[in-house]
């Protein structure tokens, strides 16, 4: 049942809509977007109606960043996909001044990402945590792109026993191939090519492993692969168990493996990954 | 309205207990509590009472610990307390093997405890901040003998924007001074002097801070004093801002002000506070 879209703008409002939902039974799903709507989130929009669930999609404003945009439009994109709320906070209320916690979850925050950019999921972590105490989502709904984030997350969200499920879909992406995210939209036209390079390399790498390819030569390999196809500012190319995140080094995969890569270019961190197992 | 105690031994059990609460609108205080019940946990009790609340008290197994202890007879005592719920939880299903998480909050949970003792502040932050999610408390009660606690507990309720109230009272102390606390049951008899020498030495220091004494030169003097009493292995006695733990260093003090002290004894750790202003 959709009956119109609350743009909430206060922890309060937020929390006053949601209870007016709970005290009528209903379910509540989150969608934290960062950057621009694009498809891939009216994909987990589309997950969460399934799930019967009121959708409540968090506009994370990123002012000043690459990623600032226009919230308008977005809020008529998500009114016509149907989502319940839109959360477009104040940056003050959501991320308050003077804040000193930080979260670190051992083995999976200082790897990947973590560990070419120490603390780099510090203010999402935060973020995401207050939002589910503020919406006490019973489901989080996040694409694979970002993997390691949502297992971050979903060990977090067991380790303080908060009672919802955080719930991992299938990146959408463009024809080329390249995933969608905030910053393949933030980055420039001509860059884009990049985008698609390490997805089709990383699609190449992840048969040769089904094929039983060594692990270590073939990102070796791979990294060799990716700058001869002109994909510049390699960070990492790893396969990591996809639940763990602990590194396969074996042939003999002992469980879900999955291949991670990233590229900086122009002051953004492009990351993509494929499921091997 | 008291109706009988209820003893809870699984989260699931926790949060069903407290849903039927909620359900009729009645408010829940969770009382952690670290070793065997004593006055000062009642004291507590009977304040949430006060607060018309329902009343969860948490007894924190740490079994093979010198805390150890009758965990029927701390029931039988906060029953005729009219405490709502015990939870005596099975160790693996609140601290659950393999949790990564490690909470920081910059500034307070570094400094006084937390520098003598690193990481000391790890399992009970994380063992509180399961029990509130899982009781959804709307108030948190503790005693002042766990001020640097409660001081870290608020910012990252804070932080975290929990609806959750964390609220400090007065401890409860014995008729020598000596503060009441886990540590001090678990003291032998013979070494509870120097839990009472430590209060007795904090009181007169904090007295002598409010007419106009230097801070470090009284913190200095107070080391010699309580070596004098035959008070043994200080780690520290440092005066810090009440509410942020940021060390005070001048005469003029310009803001509350708290002074903090630590003994070892016998692989326990003896901590007292006194408000100076």
């Amino acid at each position: 049942m959709f009956d119109g879209l609350s743009v909430l703008r206060s922890p309060c409002q937020l929390r006053g809509k949601v209870q007016s939902w709970r005290r009528v039974g209903e379910r509540v799903a989150l969608i934290p977007v960062l950057g621009p709507v694009h498809e891939g989130h009216l994909d987990l929009v589309r997950a969460a109606h399934l799930d019967t669930c009121r959708v409540a999609v968090c506009l994370v404003d990123l002012s000043g960043s690459p990623l600032a945009r226009e919230i308008e439009a977005d809020i008529r994109v998500l009114e016509a996909a149907q989502v319940d709320a839109v959360i477009s906070p104040a940056a003050d209320s959501y991320s308050p001044d003077g804040h000193r916690t930080r979260l670190r979850v051992g083995g999976l925050t200082d790897v990947l990402c973590g560990k070419v950019a120490q603390g780099c999921f510090d203010f999402a972590l935060l973020m995401t945590l207050r939002l589910i105490n503020q919406t006490q989502a019973d489901l989080v709904l996040m694409s694979d792109v970002q993997w390691q984030y949502s297992v971050i997350l979903s060990q977090l969200v067991g380790d303080l026993d908060l009672d919802t499920e955080i719930r991992i879909l299938p990146a959408r992406r463009h024809g080329d191939g390249a995933v969608c995210s905030a910053e393949w939209h933030a980055l420039p036209e001509a860059a884009r090519g990049h985008a698609a390079g390490l997805a089709r390399i990383l699609a190449e790498l992840a048969a040769e492993l089904r094929c039983g390819a060594d692990p270590v030569a073939c990102c070796k390999n791979g990294a060799a692969r990716l700058a001869e196809a002109g994909v510049e500012g390699l960070e990492y190319l790893e396969l990591r168990h996809a639940g763990t995140l602990a590194r396969v080094h074996d042939t003999v995969l002992d469980g879900p493996a999955r291949l991670f890569g990233a590229v900086r270019l122009g002051g953004l961190r492009l990351v993509d990954s494929v499921g091997v197992v």
